[in-house]
């Protein structure tokens, strides 16, 4: 898992948490129905928006792609694939047939590589599992930026109730404070669940899908290479031209 | 019928309910003409901004959508055109004739087929009917899509009139509470129409017609290389390549 | 015209006038320099943005597209178009000179073919034709999309004016009341006129350009068939694939 | 300079002041440092997002896009494009070297072809020049745009400086008024400056940039089809499909 | 780096705080547990969005766009090209090996051109490099619009916190408009950190995204027509068209 995600959340509760604290007790803070609104009522949109086995399926993506913290990254794909490269053409593709791949995706695409497919048929599969991948993360995303979007709406709704509750017994002044103040916290538990929680995890996911994606293209491509017989160090500059220039130099230096 | 869309609803009305309990009685938040202001309003929106037909056929194929759980899964769909696809390699693609198809698509797909008519021809008129589809399902979306911008509006028109009327009959102290909490009365129906019916309901329409177009999808790349005559095995690959990791190996397992 | 527009907007200002009337008198809401202010400064903002001509232009196209209950539906256009193949078939293209046809459009395409234009041609000029439509229909939506937004905020700078005034003058309390809910009254006059005449109006010129599109594509979709000799059953088939399947069913029955 | 962008901005602030007026008098309305706050504010912001040159550069192409009414309208180019078409099949394209254009972009495409550039290098050069402008335009739009959305954000922060330094001294309950009068001028300064100014002049520059487009386009094909050798009247047809059909019938009675 | 982004940002917070020092002291407006919830919290909600290493990544990236005022021109680039078409025609296109260049993308471009690699091969790998530095490039955007949209969130969290807390004691009436005017500069801050800074800054690495980009595709259409040897007038006039009429009047006068 992200340390990163870790410490972003524990800063972001603490320093609400903090806030409250230096202003007085944090009991004023909590209060069950308020809560069981913002949470309850997000809980039921998504319901009537997605089927049950794909809102436990999306939580499950999301969770996945927050945790699994690729081992291998995109220069050492790469230098794989151009290692690959030199034993097809020196041994001929079916050589590959014994190599040890780690990675599923290109385990596949050498697999059908070896099997003789056409080149074509290969990228072809290989692109229809890319766009099947983006299609299941971004219903992953698109569960957590409806949840963003819901909780400061049911926040509103509770804070609307707490509104109307306290205008019809105005008589004693001294509730309207209070009153008042329980009725803002639905408000202010939707902003806490959209901004500091479904928001920052939606885009947490676009960005992984997104860098899922430029793995997967730069294994199409290297495969659409091999197959097509072409020399390491084309392949290599190549595939390289998809680094920053940064990692392009850690490459050179390995 | 989703059961999740039953859940959800239920949930979502018995918590809002439940809060209002909680803090007092139901009656206070009833008030016939808000319902019909925010209501009545979004309907009228609606009738403005599309034809009668089109309203009353955007809320069926809504329905429909929303109702039908489709009972075939993607993977039997593909277990289907692979079967056909063996068919056809050994007796020949007018074999195909006697089989007995459910799905509609498909049918129409495998009777051109049949028909002997060009593989582009098919392609192109499938892909048609793809992209019809998908309007028709987007005007559903769109119905839903502009109640939930509308009814947060009407809510807020309602409002300021509560609001205006107040204003201007201020002598009496002791009727500002209850004709304020009465003004806030629309905008709160006009955040639960929005919030927890409509902005769900459009985007469950828009995840179906998603999942359908996935599926017809499917359909057309599996006549497309039933037609060109391809082997069932690489047929399957190609098609599973669609699915989602867990689902292919279910599939295997069946 | 549609009469649902009529009703709609029967209904809106209805359902408005009624709650107004319900809560008192209806002249606390009329307030001259208010609608001067809002539907002035909207005018004048879009006079900034668009030609006067053009202004004038965008309004007849869309009062058009509100009234043209255009009366020849899709099913028709396509038993037409099959219509015209057929005579094409068997008497040549140039047989279909004598045809008498009603849809400018449809003419335009069966002229060029008749005059033995090539097929690149008359699609290409058919399609430009299409595009231009489109974009002629989207400057009247934007016209009314632009008026949707700038109203509310018309209306706000109207509450504005009449807040900072109402606040350099506190010395008398019983003003502040009414003084605020004159001020109040630009913020109601934007949200309706952008609520519940532009927004919808907008989203009407939006679906009808749709319609007119789908309906424009089937014709180049039929002329082109029909200029490759296609025969009639395999362009009915094509082009009944852009019907939903209620309708055509009732193509089959008539 | 268009009539209807002067019209506009005279009516609009008419109103305003107008409308101020009616309720008192100007000079509660005029603040300086408010004024400042949000101009100044909204420069600052621009200055940070662009390049010095480049915001110089963005007024000078929207005063030129607001002033020029180009004079030369759609028909008229087409009629010159038809009449060179003429020349060249006539008397071959080396012919249009004596012709006097007006227009630069014309002249430039006319140019190449009697150069003898290959068909597809014109039509290259010529798009990216194309391209080219609409970027320079869109750079014009975007400084609009950001001012647009910037100004309400000055006047927010100004509001919230006045709120504060209003609450901090509540003991005068007399000075309360007009403090938060002031302070809620810069609001209403910032929602002048986007709504009635920038907003209305992005969208401007977005419908010119649209119109420019256009006509670039037809020249664009015209030459294509003057280097091609087609006949003036086809070329003539082709490019009419652009117009709208009043222009249509205007270029007919021309 | 930019002297209008020192300049702007400057002015921004000199005007900010002339603003208050007019209506007071500035003491007044700081307040550390404010500055920390929304520093901090747009902080945390960072960190749970990206990679710890890819926020101090798109940081780096956005200081060097900002920074980086690139010293050649669009123009300088062209006539670099077209003196290096001039060589490759006159010597061929192995003389460019000794060509001193600048430009790490045009050396890359050139040597590739000088290895005798094929001409799509090149340019795959040069449009390749493009995408991978826009998507680094709009990886640093997306961290500070992600910012510009967090930071008023977080703004609005505190304010609610405050609130929450003032009303649960008004029991001291003196002391609601301290608290409430605390309890506002999360709001005040989170505006000026979204509005004043980041906001601006996203806008402005979109902007050096775009030059890059039109500067990397001159670059690419100049050394796939040096590789296919066209001559060298024939490549200004090209690349010239993606200059500004003025530009271009300048690079004539040079």
């Amino acid at each position: 898992m992200d340390i990163a995600t870790i410490v972003g959340t524990l800063l972001g509760f603490g320093l609400i948490i903090g806030a409250i604290l230096l202003g007085g007790s944090l009991t004023a803070f909590i209060d069950g129905p308020s809560v069981l609104i913002v949470l309850g009522g997000t809980v039921a949109a998504v319901l009537i928006m997605e089927r049950f086995e794909n809102v436990i399926g999306g939580f499950k993506v999301a969770m996945n792609a927050i945790r699994s913290g690729r081992t291998t990254t995109v220069s050492q794909t790469i230098a794989r694939i151009v290692e690959l490269s030199s034993i097809a053409r020196r041994e001929g593709v079916l050589a590959l047939e014994n190599e040890q791949l780690d990675d599923a995706f290109m385990a596949k695409g050498i697999r059908m590589a070896v099997d003789g497919l056409p080149e074509e048929e290969i990228v072809h599969t290989l692109r229809a599992e890319l766009v099947s991948m983006r299609e299941r993360h971004s219903r992953g995303q698109k569960l957590f930026k409806f949840m963003s979007a819901t909780a400061p709406s049911m926040g509103m709704i509770g804070t609307l109730i707490g509104l109307v509750q306290m205008l019809q017994t105005l008589d004693d002044p001294s509730s309207i404070g209070p009153s008042m103040a329980v009725a803002l916290l639905t408000t202010m538990y939707g902003a806490i669940v959209a901004f500091m929680l479904c928001g920052p995890i939606a885009e947490k996911l676009a960005l992984r899908s997104k860098e899922e994606t430029a793995r997967m293209i730069i294994i199409i491509e290297g495969i659409e290479a091999i197959v097509k017989g072409q020399n390491a160090r084309i392949i290599q500059e190549k595939l390289e031209a998809r680094l920053a220039p940064k990692e392009r130099e850690e490459q050179k230096a390995a």
